[in-house]
């Protein structure tokens, strides 16, 4: 009897250490035409083939980008999900290799050089890491002086998505406030005015994104269907300006005409139905570009 | 001995559910660079981390393109299998949000736009349902409005794939006729000739795919290496005119010559041999373009 | 207890079932615009969904280029990984259908059309086989004259890497000349001057890779920081020339200028720091191209 209570103990544990992994999420600006992410990914399931990887994006277009990306994507994974991050125009400088837990207890593997700034913003910093690079490396990669993406962070990140290492086994940890941050217009109000960034364009559609949430522009208590006055910046230079209805839905605008909406998460945005707003009037992303939003009185 | 028996059953059913779970596809016009893909994703994988979460593409281009790709890929995958397909040019609109069962039991989750015109018209309706979006959308996402794809689409699908809700619980049925269809030239053969759309391009090659199944090219008793007539139109206007050899393969015609031939969705195909058929002679695809085979007397 | 310890025995080959799965990768020129990639995943979790499923890259740019990215990734993957591998520019001829076991135990199933040349060079070939299609090929898809990529291919990988059939059925045994093989330039020293072939450019940021290995170039005895003498050909024509310092990571040298480093893959490369040489300098890949570099006296 007691080999059957050994049994049921086993069986009652498998499950549990099925769930146990962590998910395991890419983001690069590798592209996927030649073999760099295949090979991340080969590291990581030759340390366990039950890995549950995921691609994010390889297509990313800079620090910022990549920052804006994890920002609106982290919080739909569940909990201790860890993102490998190789957006690393310093590899090889000074810059540190780090992990990043947040108070949401999600994970970022990748380099302290700014990816982090939002996520961290949002979500608040728990514990940073250096990653002991002599420990924490695939082995064998010393002589590669430059894949740190494969030989450092998939491997490390695989090591901890699989539980085979624990989060203080990455490193020393560092004080939060050596967390690289990029600096950026955050969303403001004054009166019947309210300005924000513009962090990134839909690209797919050119819809413009800015950083206004829908709470700060409910302050303004616009009715649906109520046009306001829009002027969009790229540093001290007005790019465009025009008075834009608030809609619901694009489907309430005729085909061809701007809207402001709530995009999905939950910040202000201009869009053309079924057309290319930031293509049609030359807009762009990033942390010198910014709109001002006023209520007409 | 009661014990030992329960653990039997239990061992028995272990691979049971682990092979219960149903693929999740997924098929968008996204684009894969920012993170709206990896955000649905994530709420899936979050319902179930034991999903098998797999791409169709987020490349589509439009309503029919997307037709013709889940009319490309659906059978070749296993019953049950779950399409989250989101080209969604009227989200925001009052077109709805379903699920189809088709006959051969795939599932398709998406909005009812005509997405589902050929395989519904191949495979036949099972049962269209109407997804009752305040029981079957993401906790937390009611205030907005326009993700369907995340908040709506992708969590029905994939507790549907998991298995826990049944077809039943996704809402109430529809008829069978309240699903839309794009209208599109059928194939037909008069005599001597056969006509048929051109509803996609093979486009990695330029190779043009016609809606001709073999079965009736095959009534015409063609020859191999025998010359036919082939026009091509795109509504009244010819576009192209030529005689073409009916090859089994393509190495039996010389380097940049062409062919016609059966295609991997065993229909009537015109290609060049290591060359690019639509770029060479401007042909394009959709449900205005047509071709026309005529066998010699 | 002779059922206890049936029990035992199966609870002790469950995880080893489990893990008996092999990865299967998919590399091919297919794109990811239409629905040909998924068509051939739904094929291969057809015969069994438990596969651990992969992508290399769709946009593999020929022959050529396929063999490098194979070279570039294999060897990180667990052993016992296959590769579907469809780049197949001669379907249709008579070219043989085969798959390549290497001495490193990896898998490689596709066209005998050289795309194994630079793997088989470094690993050595353990067993070639010929895939015997009237067995290994998806049922029902004996009348679909071009799609090997999906019924051939697709299928005997999955079987294999499920384990549902050996290596032995997938088809006769083939002499292991008979692989086809694709002539390039090797990295050869002669006193102070080493020349290589320039088999592939790093994509995504213009990189410029040679075949020379980090061991042939440290015979030169190089100082980090050295200028050294590069002249780059394609065939017998100078491209570029250009005096270039050695150095270890990017960041040594300003942003804009030149150097040579040692890649990911233990390979001699030339970049400009944060910029792109390709473009710079109009430099190109395959087997017509090379340089030379010189040391100093």
């Amino acid at each position: 009897m007691k080999a059957l209570k050994s049994l049921l103990l086993i069986l009652l544990l498998l499950p549990l250490t099925a769930f146990a992994k962590a998910p395991l999420v890419f983001m690069t600006d590798f592209g996927v035409r030649d073999g760099a992410v295949s090979a991340m990914k080969g590291v990581a399931y030759g340390i366990s083939p039950d890995l549950l990887i995921s691609d994010l994006s390889h297509e990313i277009t800079g620090i910022f980008d990549g920052a804006y990306r994890l920002y609106q994507t982290e919080e739909f994974w569940p909990r201790s999900t860890v993102f490998v991050t190789v957006i690393d125009p310093g590899v090889g400088t000074s810059r540190q290799s780090v992990v990043l837990r947040t108070r949401n207890g999600q994970y970022f593997v990748g380099p302290n050089n700014g990816l982090y700034t939002l996520v961290a913003e949002r979500e608040g910093i728990d514990e940073l890491r250096l990653i002991d690079e002599k420990v924490n490396r695939r082995p064998g990669s010393a002589g590669s002086y430059t894949f740190h993406g494969r030989d450092v962070f998939a491997y490390t990140a695989a090591k901890l998505a699989s539980g085979q290492i624990t989060f203080e086994q990455v490193g020393p940890r560092l004080p939060n406030s050596d967390l690289i941050s990029i600096p950026y217009r955050h969303a403001e109000r004054q009166g019947d005015v309210i300005t924000g960034g513009i962090p990134v364009l839909d690209v797919a559609y050119g819809n413009v994104w800015s950083n206004i949430p829908q709470s700060m522009f409910d302050e303004l208590k616009v009715r649906v269907g109520e046009p306001l006055n829009v002027r969009i910046y790229n540093g001290t230079k007005l790019v465009h300006e025009e008075r834009i209805p608030y809609q619901h839905t694009f489907g309430n605008v005729p085909v061809g005409q701007p809207l402001i909406y709530v995009n999905s998460l939950m910040n202000i945005a201009i869009a053309l139905n079924q057309g290319n707003y930031a293509v049609a009037h030359g807009i762009e992303s990033g942390g010198e570009c910014w709109m001002e939003i006023q209520k007409s009185k």
